[in-house]
């Protein structure tokens, strides 16, 4: 199918981009990679749920406790099959309006309930993506080439074995990167400073950070995780002066609660296809992971992700019961809905794509350039949701 | 007035059309044309009605029991005259912000209540479209040129003798291409495959029609009208083989409901400028008309009409008891109320106009192409609404 | 920042503007003139306040009774600042998510919480505009020149001594220029003609005006205020002759309303960049000024101003008390209402621009000509909101 010249991304900002310009182009993703979508147990056997990814309509279903994810639009007259779901036999589905009958498999039109006789049986199939299932999330592979491992797709220690995951997944009206740079954007903590989470947690954050006058070093490193992932680190807190106070025309205005001596949120990195790590976060015990998941070009999935290795038989029940009675409140809300807030406020300067270029970044930002260019080159290609 | 080059529908798109160009273009229905809009009984005399036709904004008006139609804009500023009405003579209308009176009949600028002096009086007139009533349906011709009759626009049948009709109107909120296409294509009938109106009213109707493998006979058949009309028959049902069980790998998996051996919808065809014939339908003795009137570029006026050759005096009445008392509900309702949501979901593919490429077609629709063809073919303008 | 080819109007409209195309193009409003937008009393010490102008979104405080208006924009990321305020000195405000600070006085950037080493600070401003009070209006010189004097973008007499004026603000939903053409065109009276003012007040309205026939005088005049601002004078009810009866076909189907003899409306002009004067009105020791703020493309602040020369300690108060007892409803409400559904009605016909050309002018238009001419050569310059 053609696309239209109708661009999604204003293709004046594009020529204006130096060095990063497959990012400014990833308005709803990016193409052949690994999103987390729904929680596990949000797909029953034998019970599609739709949803929505990188601009597609996409439906899922658990056949035999397998997962098989379809485009949700019939080949026919492009009609949603979720809109009235019909499954005659339990490894198929049917549309609703003439009886296109699809395999959840491979997606091929097996069957015309309508017309037995159609030429168009078996030379048809409904677009498919793979799907996977890893620490109570369903991951899908938003492409068309052969997948690639999963691992390649995560942030490191993500999948350790006796890692325990609370995914706990929102809506945010903001493009994806806008999420994204929220999150890794070190001084961004700077919305925290009066955040639930310190005190309620007995930690401490800066209002800021400064680069170190005396360093050449770098504020920002690109690592490989052992799956073959891609990241950037951002330095500025490891390498830089953490600020206690902030000043006015000199005097001090403002100074950051000491909710206590726990040290958290010491490394900070950001993974393909857009995925952070805070490690240690919320607590030196656990490790905070939260995906920025496209849905369209104006909305994300925030999925956020308090982990913790904890062993024994009853090791996830337990997690579950200590995220419920304390972190979900004091920090997935208590720190976290401020993120919400903010990204949703950035979210207009930027929607006409000209944001990219009106905007001033300061140091701080050294590492958001980085992963601008790293995920700019090391994409598997761009998403458009066939336009 | 000169035409902005943004083009209703997308050039692209209408490039790559071959052999139905026309029909793609006529995303507000087709110019000079008869359409049903009201029911007479709405237009009472003396009280004009506002409402819309291909994408224009109109005013309809009863003065000594004769129908006057005109555009509801005023040629001063634009603004619409339904806004606040002021008639102040019989057989005018004057603009509730600078006075300006025009003539029912012929749209005539024969008064300025803030000016009698101006020079416009006499020399400007307002676009009016001839009206007609019949069967207690207002007709209004969309045109510029010498209306046709009436009849040159009417499927066969309607305007027999001691035909009575009851007209029941409602608004679709999709394309009108996608109203008619929807109900002329024969194999949607799967989404009744469990309407109220099968056991209901005893009928029967198949899950779906193959064509006759053994014959070459074309699937569709073009005809005219004693009226000078022309339409498309759609022939599968006829020279096809209807199929009352539906398998999946071979396998039945779903049977039609056999609610009785009542013989319905044996003949369906399609008329322009976008009205449809169910005969019989919904009972033996009973033909089915639908228009899909266009309103605007989105939305539809599917005026739906239950007709049956009554004869007496009361016949009328009669008919309309019989109307209200048993098929209004189990028709109208019981049966049509699933073509509504199915042209409402149908409608965001085809919303950029993309659908018609992006559409795959099978045998069965191959009335439907017949149709876009005809309706390239036979139209006497493309309505675009002075865009 | 360079301006991306999507233009604000339709260049297709302005090429086809003979004559005013200034006006036409300033769909939001004038740059480096002076706009009235809230009232004194609305911004309190220390208390910024957010609001819209063409198509600016402004922030506004006063510090020690001195009014600053900045861009309600970080220029890091574009975030507004009003979306959690954070003033941390009486002379600067903090944006909420990097600490971004800048001084109301100059915009300076004068320190980041975040980052007090940043080389940012001290070599970026965010955008100010001149603020200024008068008769309990705050205007703002929208505009990167050295302001010009307030008294240049005044109406003659509004800034007289003694004069008190109430201001009562509200939004119509129609662009700035259907509000000004609304209220400077002198037959829209028509839709006064059962104003509550007319009884209430003893007073007498005509239906409209004819050009005198024996007259080759003009029906407006451009004239300049002592403060050197330029505006036109409609002076159709002066040298026209008022019609107090409306006919069609020569019959009365109408006649004027007389409230008495009390003759108010004498005197109508227009000023820039966008103030009626109706002198005297709506009573003979009364002078009427109405503003049309552009808001953004779509809606624009009426602001109207009843006033009148009372002296003496008390005036304010006993003006204020006047109004509230008597005008605000019989007036501003009882009359002006009106003109609030007359533009919103009127802005559809006019929102793609194409209603410039489409619409057709009458006689009494004249005055409305010499406006749009006049504003398009005495502007300073077309307000574009950076795109």
């Amino acid at each position: 199918m053609n696309t239209p010249t109708v661009p999604l991304v204003d293709p004046q900002v594009l020529d204006r981009i130096r060095g990063w310009r497959g990012y400014a182009e990833a308005k709803l993703g990016f193409r052949n990679h690994w999103y987390p979508t729904l929680n596990s147990s949000e797909v029953a056997e034998g019970q599609p749920v739709p949803f929505q990814l990188g601009g597609e309509k996409l439906l899922i279903n658990r056949i035999d406790g397998k997962l098989y994810c379809i485009k949700d639009q019939c080949l026919h007259r492009g009609v949603p099959l979720s809109r009235k779901l019909e499954c005659y036999s339990k490894d198929t589905i049917s549309c609703w309006y003439h009886g296109w009958t699809y395999q959840w498999a491979d997606g091929k039109l097996c069957d015309i309930l309508t017309d037995p006789s159609s030429k168009m049986i078996g030379t048809r199939s409904l677009k498919t993506y793979p799907a996977q299932e890893l620490k109570g999330l369903v991951f899908v592979f938003l492409g068309d080439i052969e997948p690639t491992p999963l691992a390649r797709d995560l942030p490191p220690g993500f999948d350790e074995a006796d890692r325990r995951v609370q995914p706990f997944r929102r809506v945010v009206n903001a493009n994806w990167r806008i999420g994204a740079e929220n999150g890794f954007d070190t001084t961004h903590i700077f919305i925290h400073k009066d955040s639930r989470l310190i005190r309620g947690n007995q930690t401490m954050l800066p209002l800021g950070f400064a680069p170190n006058p005396n360093s050449k070093e770098p504020l920002f490193e690109t690592r490989h995780t052992e799956g073959g992932n891609i990241g950037v680190f951002d330095l500025l807190a490891e390498r830089g002066v953490p600020h206690f106070e902030g000043s006015v025309h000199g005097e001090v205005v403002r100074r950051a609660i000491h909710g206590g001596d726990k040290h958290i949120a010491g490394q900070i990195s950001l993974w393909m296809p857009g995925v952070l790590k805070v490690d240690p976060f919320p607590d030196p015990a656990m490790i905070h992971f939260e995906w920025y998941v496209p849905r369209d070009a104006d909305s994300h999935w925030y999925i956020h992700c308090a982990t913790k290795v904890v062993e024994g038989p009853n090791a996830d029940a337990e997690f579950a019961e200590e995220y419920e009675a304390l972190w979900k409140d004091l920090y997935a809300h208590g720190f976290n809905d401020d993120d919400i807030w903010a990204r949703e406020a950035t979210q207009p300067f930027y929607q006409d794509d000209w944001g990219w270029l009106k905007e001033q970044l300061f140091e701080a930002d050294a590492c958001i350039m980085a992963w601008r260019k790293l995920a700019s080159e090391h994409n598997r290609g761009i998403q458009t949701a066939g336009r």
